[in-house]
């Protein structure tokens, strides 16, 4: 199949995509020789980091106990790498934006960069022991769970959470555009989305997963339960009066130690405390605080019940296999 | 490990698969010389396009505007290929279904194919165009983004969006097969499911995204807002008398300028208009029209408040970080 | 840009991340010759079969009626090859943590390894009868389908099913931590959620999917229809005096034949049964059975209705096109 005849046109449009570059008030492009961090490198750190924190589990296998040493040395040195090189063109990126003072070469960003690297690195002991609080508290609150093995392969919370650590640092340190990039991964895995601004207890368990949101100023303490399809959310945000929203604000609800929030619930504003110990039950909606050991239930919805004939359910009752 | 011992049993199990092409009402296999179209490409062909859409951002690094013209050019002829390929294939496919009348060359599908591709490619620019009012929208929407950068790398609803604006005009155009493979590869990443075949303006921003379900028919106006879970869907579809739905009805929605519909709200039928700048609470169930101005909330429905003891809560309150 | 000035740290730090491996009570590390099953082993065996099962339509192109049968032996040679490996990794892990007795050969797992993949394989003509009867329903109930390849292409649906019918029968063979593994590849592509232990009859059709839950000990009839967001979930869950969760109860609901369950509606508890030929409405939220041919609504919830001024939509009315 010879496909030349229409080829002569794409310089035409190429030139009207080009014209398109560069003029319009909402930037699409990054035109420019210093780049802007790679999406590609950000999963990958994650998949580096993913093996330090569960070696055996994923990346290498058949390490013991004495190439471990070794393969982690390997591994963190990949990491540092290629995390220098995105925190470098995350704050050079920004301080661009911010300031527009930085002169080509920036190596003061540079150094920033290699700092805030190593300083992120150091941190992994820390989180390991926070993920192993987590991948406890899936196995103990799931009856279908069959080990510690299959949490740490298959939950998706793990994967969510592990990742929302590690950007949750980040973010800390005050590193641009990575942190999201980070959370954002993570949420088109597993259906959940945590903004790495939050900040989460230990023993934290999120069965199912999808459609679960966690907003930027959520405060979430030890032992809280979540099922798939809770919003943790912002009830409304001021606006200027020029009706541009203001930005930074506690808008997200505070979560104390032990609460369990069952599938569908919502429980917005930055004022909206749920106290140590309570239930919030399934499609439940909140918009005040509870005191500790609270239990709030819908009142199961009135419904109307009907009889059928058979056809009406939808479905081709005549059908038979083929 | 030797593992051999089994393998003399392949082949009988291959015959028995076999055995099963070929003869079932519904045909899972396609032995036909000329093959379907290749859902690697067509993810292909979304990324080539969502680097002509976003240059610098996605793919190529440190491009700057003299280069960017040869690199564009490039990426489209790429696309041109790849599109002409899998444009003719599912072309080619429908046209022997339907009539059964193409001999096995079907060069017209191939001249088909090549004007379809091309007319794609022309609305590039106008693509870029809305792309740069949903970024916007998306910026101004969201008090948690931090500039228009982290919203193209990280924002779900601005894959989802663009793959949908994509896949539309091909949509528009007629072509088979392709546009819901590229709507559900969207899907498959974001949570977000937007059928090709719905009608968008600009200025449009789904946040966190996962549930959202867009239906064929649906029409939104411009600078609309979802949040996650919203439904705009069908509230039923008639069948004929043999009980076959009956295909190509408005069956969803109209959405009209200016409203925000919240998490987890459904609005249903074909019939059903949202008026201009209504807005819809979350969790609304809604199966009939609103006025313009409209705001309809759900009546906080009534809570059973409980105060528990400390253990039903779930968790193990005497579970200590090991 | 040179990046080695904080290198010499890397060692250190590598020491303290080296020193958490090792003693902690939940082991997130497995430091042992014997390798634990590989995820990316196991998404290529569901790719792989899924070729076996839609031939044409996913992997090789223009295979003919006669090189199938050469293709598809090759593909399951390969299929052998991983599973044994996979399934062996998996019996070997568990049968050490069960019993501590097999030696470091373990012969007897080999083996068991061999017979249950042959077992398997064996099962590929039956599953393939069942999706099938998957395809016709999901073409029969969505009116916006345009045909059986548009299904077998695009739906979501019809991968996760098909994962999870793979899955299903590897979890009937008592195989560890594959199953759970594969359905939990299927819902971070599909965010459709379901256990391997579930029990699902033919013609089944999930719509959209996102967030749809189906618990471990379900059992789902045929001709059922679910949309997204539909939750078939445990009530709550017994446990023993120390608080730990007891496994393995019938959990989750029974829902018989002919059933449609409609978007976000959640049905609890192991002694819920939903009747032949019974409809559920959307949002629903089911805790006890009910006889066939019912049909149950949430009665259509108050609505509190004003009318707004323009602005507060929370959009930016003055927005212009840029």
């Amino acid at each position: 199949m010879k496909r030349d005849r229409l080829k002569h046109q794409l310089p035409g449009i190429t030139n009207k995509i080009v014209a398109t570059y560069g003029h319009c008030q909402v930037p699409l492009h990054h035109l420019d020789p210093t780049a802007l961090p790679s999406r590609q490198n950000v999963v990958q750190i994650i998949e580096i980091l993913q093996e330090v924190i569960f070696p055996g589990y994923f990346g290498k296998k058949g390490l013991d106990s004495h190439s471990i040493k070794y393969h982690v040395g390997d591994s963190l040195e990949t990491a540092y790498e290629l995390l220098v090189v995105e925190i470098y063109r995350g704050i050079r990126h920004s301080c661009q934006l911010s300031q527009n003072v930085c002169e080509s070469i920036c190596a003061h960003c540079e150094e920033i960069a290699e700092t805030q690297t190593i300083k992120f690195l150091e941190k992994i002991p820390d989180l390991r022991h926070a993920m192993a609080t987590d991948v406890r508290a899936a196995y103990e609150g799931d009856p279908a769970s069959r080990g510690y093995d299959e949490v740490i392969f298959s939950y998706p919370c793990i994967f969510a959470i592990m990742v929302f650590r590690l950007a949750h640092e980040l973010h800390l340190q005050g590193i641009p555009l990575l942190p999201r990039m980070m959370t954002e991964f993570a949420h088109s895995k597993t259906g959940i989305d945590i903004h790495p601004g939050a900040t989460i207890g230990n023993y934290f368990f999120i069965d199912h997963g999808t459609g679960v949101v966690i907003g930027e100023t959520t405060e979430i303490g030890d032992n809280v339960k979540l099922y798939q399809g809770v919003t943790l959310g912002a009830l409304s945000f001021p606006r200027d009066e020029t009706g541009r929203v203001i930005r930074g604000k506690k808008r997200h609800p505070t979560i104390e130690d032990e609460v369990v929030i069952y599938a569908g619930a919502t429980v917005l504003g930055g004022d909206t405390v749920i106290g140590k110990g309570s239930v919030v039950g399934g499609n439940v909606w909140l918009t005040h605080s509870l005191p500790p050991r609270s239990k709030v239930l819908i009142s199961e919805p009135q419904l109307v019940v009907d009889t059928l004939p058979g056809k009406e359910a939808g479905v081709r009752t005549s059908a038979v296999p083929n």
